[in-house]
């Protein structure tokens, strides 16, 4: 029914999260009603941007460069390093502007079920930067899951004889979160860490 | 904090159907942790797809080759002509395999809203095409949305004196579907289409 290029383009775009055959049909369809507009600087800038892309050696950030924008930037506070799971977690934190320091991407977490061990982490860049003396504080943004917190401890355990401070994310209510939609977990986390006003 | 490709592609990508701002960075950063098995072959697919797409200056259906691949096949009843609002419909009608005639593709409907008026449909070439005499009906396979219908009934109006059928989509319950989710209308439609069993 439709050309060969245009089956294939569907079922690769299909594999994008957030997409399924079926939105990635209309996906196509959206692309070929917007052919010049929109499909062939998509495809242009996809290929200039997959040719463009480095991983950070130092950190794991995906940038232009190696070492990457963070890393290379003399701004940055060189005492704190934020460990994060994903690329994801680092954009996401970035965004928020609260963090000055330094990222460490560690491209996972451990996991029982998954099979994902230690050896798969990229735990010995981070143990090196630690070890080199420069790092004050060590900050565990990992998910508040089980693979994360197992993580979170492993880290700090590995972390454990050198002379830094290693903390976590406070846990609490979201802000713009309302109580009665909060797990119970949430709710006895946020009441532990209350504040007086 | 991300290159300027990167940014690029975040925001092309947003503009896909289905994808929002959010998404798409999500898509990109999948993208990018696929780079060799799932970023190049997409930017190269969708690069020629986008090369090899053309409009059937018969029917309005998007393919590789003009006339398109329906157009061109002997084994479709040239006597039966289905008239589609969008590429969409035609797919999805040709996935149920119901229908072995030509499609004709309006490139839209009418709207008094979105002030879009008759001479931007893709009209003509369907007037020629049953005035040339080998279409016995034309089945308006359009939206049974106001717009939709409005743009049935003036079709309908303007093949009035050709020597066709004109006949449109049954109404009725889905084939799945539950009663007390249907609205009135499709109810009433239903009931009034009724058949024996």
């Amino acid at each position: 029914m439709t050309t060969p290029e245009i089956e294939h383009l569907i079922q690769l775009l299909s594999r994008l999260p957030g997409l399924g055959p079926r939105s990635a049909r209309r996906a196509v369809l959206h692309l070929m009603k917007k052919r010049e507009s929109l499909m062939l600087p998509l495809a242009d800038t996809m290929a200039k941007a997959a040719e463009a892309i480095r991983v950070c050696s130092d950190c794991g950030n995906l940038d232009g460069e190696d070492p990457c924008s963070i890393c290379r930037d003399p701004e940055r506070d060189r005492t704190a390093i934020c460990v994060v799971e994903e690329v994801g977690d680092l954009w996401a934190l970035e965004r928020s502007g609260a963090f000055k320091g330094r990222y460490h991407v560690l491209g996972g977490t451990l996991s029982a079920i998954d099979g994902r061990g230690p050896e798969q982490l990229n735990l010995e860049a981070l143990l090196r930067h630690v070890q080199e003396g420069e790092v004050k504080e060590v900050i565990l943004a990992l998910s508040a899951t089980v693979d994360g917190q197992t993580t979170a401890f492993y880290v700090a355990d590995r972390l454990g004889d050198q002379q830094v401070t290693v903390s976590r994310l406070g846990h609490g209510v979201p802000v713009g979160g309302e109580l009665d939609y909060l797990d119970d977990g949430t709710l006895t986390a946020a009441l532990k860490s209350r504040r007086p006003t």
